[in-house]
C-alpha cells in the first residue's frame, strides 16, 4: 500500500510550526510496512485541500490527513473531503456528548462552532479522540483509503497509535512488516563509506542499505520486509556481516546511538575513567559525553582553558611553552600532549583527552582555521597526538573536532590504534 | 508569485529526519512576499521526483528544491529536472575546482562521484556553495522558475540567504518587500509573554507580531510590508516601543541573536571577564558562550567538576562540604556559591558563574530531577544564588539551566538585579 501524508495548516506554510506529525506518521507507517511516497502540506483553504486530494489520489491509495478537524472556521479538512466525495457530514453522538460534558464541567458557555468537532463523514468509521475533542474519520471509497486525524501532536499520536493503527492493520493485514537496523560509523565520510559498499548498495533490494550523514558520524539503515522478527534478524545479520567485513574498523555500533554513548559504554565495560582539557571546543567534548545518562561513572570532569593564563593556572603548563617567539604556542602538538597529560593527572583518570586548535572565523597564532590537535594521554604509554585539518564553519569545526576526539578514543579502547 | 517547496530525500519519508528546511524557507519566502501554497516531500526516486515537478508546475510558478544535490547514487534532483526539461548537465568549473582543492588539502582520495556535485543544468545560473561542495542552480523555463538548493541545512541556508534570495528578489522586484525585526526575550515563557501583549497581537495587522519559542529564549517577530527600509523602520520602531514599554525587562536584544551573544557583548562593552564552574550542565554553559566568535576576550575558561573529587581537586571545595550525613552536599545553595567564588578566584575573572543540580533521569543526593542552583560571584558583593525547579528531559533541563544562568548574568550586567 502506498500512502501520502497530507498535513493541513497555513501555520505550516508560513513556517510558524515544524511538521512533526509527518515524521511521526512516516516512522509509524514504515513500521506497518506501508510505503510513504509523498508528503504534502496545504493551507487552510478548501479549494487547495481538494486539489491536494485530487493529486494524492493519482499517486497513493491511502490519504492520511492531519489537522483541520478543529472548531474554527479555517478547520476545513472534513468539509473539503465531504464535498470532494459528495458525502454528508453527520454528528458523532459520543463525541458530541464528550464536548458538551467538557464545557458543562468547566462551566464555560460552549460556542456553537465547537459542535463542528463532532462531525464525521457519512459512511466513515469514527475514531474517538481520547486526548481531545475532534473525532477522527476512516473510510474507503472506490479503493482509496482516507484517514483523518487531528493536528495537535498529542491528540494525533494517541488516535493514530490506537484506533487508526488498528484500522490500518486490518487494511494491510496480509502485508509483511518492515524491520530496520541502524549501523553507526565514525572516522569515515559518507561518500567514502558508500564507495566501499557501492556494489552491495546497488545489488541489495532486500534488505535495503541506505546511508545518511550526521555531523561527525555516518549511519547506515538496513531495512527488510519480513513475516516476523526472527526472519528479519536472519537477513539483517547477514547484511551486517557483509558490511562489517569491509568497514568494521569504522563501525562503532549496530544501533542508532551517538559516538559519545559508545565510548562511555566501552569505558564502563573496562572500568576506566576519562577527563578532558579543551581549548577550541570550549567544553563541547565534555558536554557531549555528559549527555549520556550515568556518565558521571566514567567522566570525571574537564577544564576549559580558553586562555594561556588558564592553561597555566589550571593545568600548570609553563608560559614559556605557550608564549614567546620560540615557544611552540597554545596551538601545537606539544601543548596538546601536555594538556592531555596534565588533566589526566589532575583528574586522576585513566585517559586524558585534549583539544587545541583554531575554530575560526579568524586564524590564531598564525595557524590556519581548522587546524586542530587532539591529545590522548593514557597510563604507561606515550601520549598520542593527532593532527587534523578540518573544514566548515566555526560550529562545524568544533563539532567535528569533538567527534574526532571521541573516535580516536574509541579506537584506542578497541585496541585498534596507538 | 506562488511557490512550492519540494524537499527531496527518502530519509524524510522514512521519518529519519525532520524537514527543517521547509520551515526555514517558508519564513524566508514570506519575508520576500512570496506565497507558499504547497510543500511536498518526495523520495530519492527519479520517476517520482519528475512526478512531483509535473504536479507542482500546475499549481506554482516557483519550484524550490532542497536536497538531492550530493555525490551519492541517490542524489537525483538535478538529473530528474534535467531530464524533465530536456537539458544537459554541465560542469561548473569553480565548484569543481573547490571540490578538488578540498580533497587535495585533506589528502583524501577523491571518489569519482564527488564530481557530480559540480554539475549544473544547461542554461541555469549557478549558485556557488559557500558552506559546502554541491553547486546550486537557478533557472526559468516557460515562465516557471526553478531553484535547486542543497539539503544539509547549513549549506541550504547559506546559499538561500546569499545568491538564491538575490535571484528571487530580481524575480519579485516590483512587489512590496516584507521587512522584519526580531526581538529576543529571556526569563519569561512564551505564553506569559504573549499574555502581556495579547491585545497588541490581536489589534496589530501591520506590523504583525508573532511570538516564537526557542529553548530558554522567546523571539517576537515584527513584520511589515513597506516600499522601503525607512518606511518599514518607522513602523517597526513604534511597535517595538509599545512592546518594550510592557516587557522591556525581559528583552535582551532587538535582533535575532542568542542570549550568550548578548551577554558576551555586554561583558566586552564593560571590559569584564567571566568563568564558569559546571556540574549538571557538563560544560554546556561554557560551550554556549564560546560559540560566540571572539569570546576568548571575555571568557577565561571553565571547570567541569562532574564528581565531588573534582570539585575538591579543581576548586578546593572541602569534601566535608560535599559528603557525609550532615554535609550540604554537591547539590546545594552553599556549594553553588563556593563553586562560583572558587572558579572566579582561580580564573582571576570578574564574574564566576556556577551550575549544580539534577539533570536526571534519576534523582541525586535524594534531590528531585530539575532542581538546579546557579551561583553568581562578583567583585566586592555577596555571591547571589538562584534556585530553580526546571522540567523536561535531561537535555532540556541542561539547556534551560544554562540559559537561566546567562539570563541572571545579563540582569546583573544591566544592574537589574543583585
Amino acid at each position: 500500500m502506498r500512502a501520502e501524508i497530507i498535513a493541513v495548516g497555513t501555520e505550516l506554510l508560513l513556517g510558524q510550526i515544524v511538521n512533526t506529525n509527518a515524521i511521526y506518521l512516516s516512522q509509524k507507517l514504515a513500521d506497518l510496512g506501508i510505503d510513504v511516497y509523498f508528503q504534502t502540506v496545504v493551507g487552510d483553504n478548501a479549494a487547495r485541500i481538494r486539489l491536494a486530494i485530487e493529486t494524492a489520489r493519482t499517486r497513493a491509495d491511502l490519504l492520511l490527513f492531519t489537522g483541520g478537524l478543529g472548531p474554527t472556521q479555517d478547520d476545513l479538512t472534513k468539509d473539503a473531503l465531504a464535498e470532494y466525495l459528495g458525502r454528508d457530514l453527520l454528528i458523532h453522538q459520543p463525541s458530541m456528548d464528550k464536548i458538551e460534558a467538557m464545557f458543562a464541567a468547566r462551566g464555560v458557555h460552549m460556542v456553537e462552532s465547537n459542535r463542528r468537532q463532532a462531525l464525521m463523514l457519512q459512511g466513515s468509521e469514527p475514531l474517538f479522540n481520547e486526548a481531545g475533542l475532534a473525532v477522527g474519520n476512516a473510510l474507503t471509497v472506490d479503493g482509496t483509503h482516507y484517514l483523518l486525524l487531528p493536528g495537535p501532536p498529542r491528540e494525533m499520536r494517541t488516535m493514530f497509535d490506537g484506533p487508526a493503527a488498528a484500522w490500518l492493520r486490518k487494511l494491510s493485514g496480509e502485508q509483511k512488516k518492515l524491520y530496520s537496523r541502524t549501523l553507526k560509523f565514525a572516522g569515515i565520510g559518507e561518500s567514502n563509506l558508500e564507495q566501499e559498499l557501492l556494489d552491495l548498495i546497488e545489488a541489495q533490494s532486500d534488505p535495503t542499505i541506505a546511508p545518511y550523514a550526521k555531523e561527525g558520524e555516518v549511519a547506515i539503515r538496513l531495512s527488510t520486509k519480513a513475516a516476523d522478527e526472527k526472519e528479519a534478524a536472519l537477513r539483517l545479520d547477514l547484511t551486517e556481516e557483509q558490511i562489517r567485513a569491509r568497514t568494521g574498523q569504522y563501525m562503532y555500533a549496530a544501533e542508532d546511538i551517538p559516538l559519545e554513548e559508545a565510548v562511555v559504554r566501552l569505558l564502563r565495560a573496562k572500568g576506566l575513567k576519562m577527563s578532558t582539557a579543551e581549548s577550541c571546543t570550549g567544553g563541547l567534548l565534555a558536554e557531549l559525553i555528559t549527555t549520556v545518562p550515568g556518565s558521571s561513572g566514567e567522566f570525571k570532569g574537564a577544564v576549559v582553558t580558553y586562555t594561556n593564563e588558564m592553561k597555566h593556572e589550571l593545568l600548570g603548563i609553563p608560559l614559556s611553552q605557550l608564549e614567546g617567539a620560540d615557544a611552540p604556542g597554545a596551538i601545537s602538538e606539544s601543548t596538546a600532549a601536555l594538556m592531555a597529560e596534565r588533566v589526566r593527572e589532575r583528574a586522576k583518570s585513566d585517559y586524558g583527552i585534549s583539544l587545541t586548535g583554531v575554530a575560526g572565523p579568524a586564524e590564531s597564532e598564525g595557524k590556519p582555521v581548522g587546524l586542530v590537535y587532539c591529545g590522548i594521554a593514557r597510563n604507561g604509554r606515550p601520549t598520542a597526538v593527532y593532527t587534523m585539518q578540518l573544514s566548515g564553519s566555526r560550529s562545524i569545526i568544533r563539532q567535528r573536532a569533538a567527534k574526532a576526539a571521541l573516535y580516536r578514543l574509541w579506537q584506542e579502547l578497541n585496541g585498534l590504534k596507538g
